[in-house]
């Protein structure tokens, strides 16, 4: 058993710092595990006797039973001491979200956090961080209104940056997008993004791991190790601090040296990982590579019921690096009997504005069950009143071909809905052509089957 | 008063071809237009005397009254014989919604068209198209739960592909981003889009013009055109058919020749034309100068409650072309008496995740009222407790200043609402801080002082 798997599937947890007052951290925290978590739950405060319906103790210490994971919510100036307690207390796993260390110059903090770690053999995820997030040990302190918490799934997410990490959280959640383990790692004075990686690659319910990173502990072990885990599962990175503004915004971020970008490059490209050249495409790429099966070659069939889109569609795939070859006579003359004589049977080919959800079955059909294609590209534009709710199902059951499927459904809050929907069944569903393009091309460099 | 005027403003509008049935094109046309339309409305169907309590009529020469504005959903074979009827009715403004023209290669059955609008000196939009909307003249056939209207703004739109038009109008709508008329051209066999910037270019309702174009009529007219408009309001193009297998589709989309890339590219460039790379851009772009001042130069500052999205805020203000000065010894002295001491007073400036609306205000005063910037990237994250309602307000407040402002809020549900809330008082907002910075960028290239 990998020593941080207390970190994920903990039995019990103590929340030092647990508050009784609404907006303080230390209630928000003690408010989620409440509502997410099903072992047993000790809120630490010496000025309380219980907090929410729950006994609460002065100091670890006071707790008979066995603690798995601890939580420090405290002060900065009294952290190193409640650590002391837990490395008493024999707990091994530590999250401190507290901030005041290194970010502010507090260097020497953490070190001494590091000590006692090292005394009483105690890992620590933080401090500065938020911590974990699964859809059974929520520790997050924003509010569930304003971020909203996403389903399970099979993408994991470590990230650098706590704002930066809710933020995608609650975008995921928004879009039916399923989270398996997201972690926050803040200023990893011990648990970094290279032994995180080592964890998740042999953590079957991570498919994918997108990573939000300024900077590497470590670029020579981080590389060795990303190279293993590419074998197993896709690594997406989206790199802050490119520029020199940048790099230098990161120095007064978590007071880490980014080092030059063009380095970070070149790492990325030898170890297999895929880099995310803007933030949509963290979770674009993330997402797709967890859900969808690898695109066998770059021939690819686009499937529209709005010809515009279509031939944007057409675009972005071809400087995606798809191809988009023509359908052979013998199966032109299969869309020509299933189609009518309006329709482009050409590829792109265009449904037109009366398609129907049987028009869309049909063709899928037709281009999933032939070797020709070995993926398809789905622009389906729900605003024609011919298109109803089942359009839904049916590109649903087109995963039974096992090809590759990504679709962009573009407008407002009806199409809005029903892509998340889509989502939620397994299809990656993007709001505009070019995203949805780049995320099927995206596939071709992943060869691993889903697992 | 140009002869497109009736277009737009009509007092009397005949629709022939609308329908009692729903589901029918002809149908929805009334429907769209007895909710939005204050004129007289006119329904032409000879096989029915009434349809949503309205009095119909057989022909329009039946109508006694005069009709400014004849919409035409009947079959593509009788679009020549109702147009003919339009002519002795002495109709100027006709609007073919029908289909079956040169897009599916009857060029003849167009010709034909022209001829009559010839002889009885008509002006057409269309055929092939989904007409105009604005807010007080809706003739959309899609149904208003799957396509919300958008509210009355200050952009404009052209579009080449009807479905196009429609995700983007909802798109619109679902974002709070307001319209002021949007044009389906469709095969414009007479109305093209030169024309219509033209007219654009007149109408004190239009600050920005935004464009689908997949091919235009006269390449060199259209440049002179353009040269001319841009001087009184940007141009924004999204140009479908980059690639080759694009320029294919655009052939068995509308029949028409798109050209080499490049040369429009060049023509673009040429003309002050701002060029949308993506769909995304087309919006994000058209909606911020339609909205926003000019930025004087590129120095702007960032401000934000967190620390990642900043740093990703600040590589792409620098990719962007924008440059991120240091506030002086005065004015960061000005920041640090009013921020907490963690704050990072740099550029961007951190306000740190227990940020309120208070301290936004108070830094968004001593920025904005220096003149040491031109302009602010807020990033905005609305996910931390201590960041209220009055965040919309505050930000909607530093219009003051008569500096642009652009906007990013990332997230989910709760974000979206008062995203559009902003978006509505009339300060552009993104979904990345890569989208908010390309769109302030856009500032830049476009001089002119708001209409």
């Amino acid at each position: 058993m990998s020593e941080l798997d207390k970190f994920f599937n903990p039995k019990s947890v103590a929340i030092i710092g647990a508050s009784h007052t609404p907006g303080k951290i230390g209630y928000a925290i003690l408010e989620s595990m409440k509502m997410s978590f099903n072992g047993k739950i000790y809120p630490i405060n010496p000025n309380i006797s219980e907090i929410m319906g729950l006994k609460t103790y002065s100091s670890v210490l006071d707790i008979e039973d066995q603690i798995d994971l601890a939580i420090i919510v405290v002060k900065s100036e009294i952290v190193a001491s409640v650590l002391e307690e837990c490395g008493k207390k024999k707990i091994r796993n530590v999250i401190i979200i507290s901030s005041g260390f290194s970010e502010i110059g507090n260097k020497k903090g953490e070190d001494e956090l590091l000590n006692i770690a090292k005394r009483y053999k105690i890992r620590i995820i933080g401090p500065n961080c938020i911590g974990i997030y699964k859809r059974n040990l929520d520790m997050l302190f924003m509010p569930r209104e304003k971020l909203k918490r996403p389903l399970d799934g099979y993408l994991s997410l470590i990230t650098q940056s706590g704002a930066f990490g809710s933020a995608i959280l609650d975008f995921c959640a928004y879009n039916g997008i399923g989270v398996s383990k997201f972690i926050s790692i803040g200023n990893r004075i011990d648990v970094n993004e290279i032994e995180l990686l080592e964890y998740l690659n042999k953590d079957v319910q991570t498919r994918a791991i997108g990573i939000y990173l300024e900077s590497t502990v470590d670029g020579k072990k981080f590389i060795e190790t990303a190279k293993t885990v590419v074998k197993n599962k896709p690594i997406v990175i989206f790199k802050a601090g490119k520029t020199k503004k940048g790099t230098e915004a990161v120095a007064s971020h978590t007071g880490a040296l980014a080092g030059e970008y063009s380095l970070y490059q070149a790492a990325f490209k030898q170890a297999g990982i895929i880099e995310a050249k803007n933030v949509e495409q963290l979770i674009d790429f993330t997402n797709i590579l967890a859900k969808q099966p690898p695109l066998q070659d770059n021939k690819i069939a686009i499937i529209t019921d709005g010809g515009g889109f279509g031939i944007a569609a057409a675009d972005a795939a071809i400087n995606a690096g798809l191809s988009l070859p023509e359908p052979s006579p013998i199966l032109s003359n299969k869309l020509k009997n299933i189609l009518p004589p309006y329709a482009s049977i050409k590829n792109p080919i265009d449904l037109t504005g009366d398609a129907t959800s049987e028009r869309y079955a049909n063709t899928l059909d037709v281009i999933l069950s032939s070797k020709e294609y070995s993926g398809v590209l789905i622009i389906a534009l729900l605003q024609i009143s011919t298109l109803d709710e089942s359009i839904i199902t049916v590109i649903e059951e087109a995963k039974k071909y096992g090809k590759p499927i990504s679709v962009c459904m573009a407008g407002g809050a009806w199409t809005h809905e029903r892509a998340v929907k889509l989502e939620l069944s397994g299809i990656p569903v993007y709001p505009t052509p070019e995203r949805a393009a780049e995320a099927l091309a995206i596939l071709i460099k992943n060869k691993l089957p889903l697992l």
